[in-house]
């Protein structure tokens, strides 16, 4: 079993947790399903009106062709690229160095469909139109995350995306969108999911990010690539039988919160410059642009872990639930905004942060 | 949107259909969630009580070191394979060509994992000890499929598969049971999960055939060999930040059913003796070894399809909700026996044959 740390149990007790939307328990897929009939009838593997319908409203809503639901994003979004690859006959794509393809998904691009990754850029830095111009190989495909999520979730300005997609248009390169939060940069950018998705010829989404489903994801496209995508869907073991229990809370909690990105986002500005204000404390980017940021902390791990269990019990904020060892020195962790920062007296939250800002000038 | 066909709409009007369980729809999940507190914890990638306590319980059933929980069968059973086939360095499998994996998968097993698979037998019949010895190439794996669904449910004698273990184990073969329908073939064999899985080195089963759960599969075998299944979990994107709805129903409906496979199987024998009864009509096996079998009519599609709509309508009394052409001249449909059959009056599935019998002997 996965041991608690101290440091996660403190913040499972805090009355005021800052990040997130709330704990992840069977109360969000029961709320779901105590507003639908009982006699809904399930999806079938990938047809029937309640898969069907849904796919069709988020085409839509992307202003694409068609979708197909997926049960993930890692598997959507590595259909996206071997089709993408077949189609022009070049088993080689480009993406950030950070991409959730390239850290999280245990090379299943390379070990599953024998796609080479051209990693462009720093691992800090954003990728820029001069990156994809600098190719000195051929590529089927660029990938694009909106926002880069392990960089803080930065943006790069919408005429450098308008730039970039030319750019490809131009030389025959697919775009792909890794819009796992894609809902989340609208508000930056003042523009519509379509306008976005315009520049892209496919698009990913998250269900389970800043909408706050169980899990799920939905690939957008042109009608004879989410043809196909539904048939390496099949392969890969994501045709499920019922896939109604993600669809559902999908469709709801997109409902409940897709206009409240901006309120999110806003708050992430406001919660960033209390951060910003502590001694030895930077957010990553200092002023966000997207309801998510990271917090870098100027404390050894073990010394910073003692003093928020300290700060969570004193104030009952909680902040983070855990702490990334960046150096022997410093330490780091992800923030993003949703339903809970909203719900945290501003009084508390002030006081909460006099207590850390104090504590951190007496380290 | 899939069109409904006159046939499926008459099977879905009738007060007693005799197939299955029930009604795919999201009651099912609903009694499950009603069961469970509202602050059960989801399970988190894999990890957590929920989904790890789950998981101990059926390696401990199956008699295997652990299991694993996947999203589907089509992905738990293309990794076992590929396991195996990496462990020996052999890219080759063999399998029954009615293999779920040979005609439900999209070629996933080649597709994905390039792996080649050599079809034993011929498609009517079961593999035989001497299809195995035959083999003229080396493999890496062998796959049995228990009951072998495509032929009617068909199961070889315990002591056939005995043998075969016994030759795999010494030729250094891996043996791998597809246990889709595992807990449906016990009562035949009157045998422990244990006893059976005992012979195979991997083992695979579904949580939404006989147990009628919504959708999932585990995976069990030694510890090393689940170790790995992980990581190509992950890969396939099937590493899902939450699988508890499926998981939560596959435990809640194997308790429920884990003891009524025997019933099922008995009510088989008692249905498939009462189509053997009827003019043009033969089932597959005539005497059912699990609780599925498959019928033959020989009649026209169009024909057979006319009939039993104004039988459903005059009996109330459904039997199957789709028909396969076999030959212009004959049909065929799959029967599987669950929860519902019980709850037909034995008064009026005795008057629907009568009408069927009367009806089929006047065409």
């Amino acid at each position: 079993m996965t041991p608690v740390t101290l440091l996660q149990q403190a913040f499972q007790q805090t009355i005021y947790p800052v990040s997130g939307h709330g704990k992840r328990n069977i109360q969000v897929l029961k709320e779901v399903l105590n507003h639908c009939e009982d006699e809904l009838d399930s999806d079938n593997y990938g047809s029937g009106p309640l898969i069907e319908d849904f796919q069709n409203d988020m085409a839509r809503f992307f202003g694409k062709e068609s979708a197909v639901f997926f049960p993930s994003g890692t598997m959507a979004q590595q259909i996206a690229l071997r089709i993408w690859c077949d189609a022009q006959g070049i088993k080689k794509v480009a993406y950030h160095p950070l991409s959730h393809l390239e850290i999280h998904e245990e090379g299943g691009l390379k070990e599953l469909h024998q796609i080479e990754a051209i990693l462009l850029t720093d691992q800090d830095k954003l990728i820029r139109l001069e990156d994809v111009v600098q190719l000195k190989e051929d590529i089927a495909c660029l990938l694009l995350e909106l926002p880069q999520r392990e960089i803080g979730g930065q943006l790069p300005a919408y005429e450098e995306l308008v730039a970039i997609s030319a750019y490809c248009r131009e030389k025959g390169i697919k775009l792909h969108l890794d819009g796992a939060r894609l809902l989340e940069v609208l508000p930056y950018y003042q523009k519509t999911a379509a306008e976005i998705c315009e520049l892209f010829d496919s698009v990913y989404m998250s269900f389970y990010k800043g909408i706050g489903g169980i899990a799920g994801a939905i690939l957008a496209g042109g009608e004879a690539f989410t043809k196909e995508s539904k048939v390496w869907k099949r392969r890969h073991g994501g045709d499920l039988i019922s896939l109604y229990p993600y669809i559902l809370s999908a469709a709801y909690y997109f409902k409940q919160r897709q206009f409240k990105m901006g309120q999110y986002y806003e708050e992430a500005i406001e919660l960033a410059a209390l951060y910003n204000d502590c001694p030895a404390v930077e957010t990553l980017p200092v002023v966000p642009v997207t309801n998510m940021f990271h917090v870098h902390i100027g404390l050894p791990k073990a010394k910073l872990e003692a003093l928020l269990v300290a700060m969570y019990e004193a104030t009952g904020v909680g902040l983070t639930a855990y702490l990334k060892e960046v150096s022997e020195t410093s330490c780091a962790f992800e923030v993003w905004i949703g339903d809970r920062y909203g719900q945290v007296p501003k009084k508390e939250l002030a006081h909460a942060f006099e207590w850390l800002k104090t504590a951190l000038r007496a380290v």
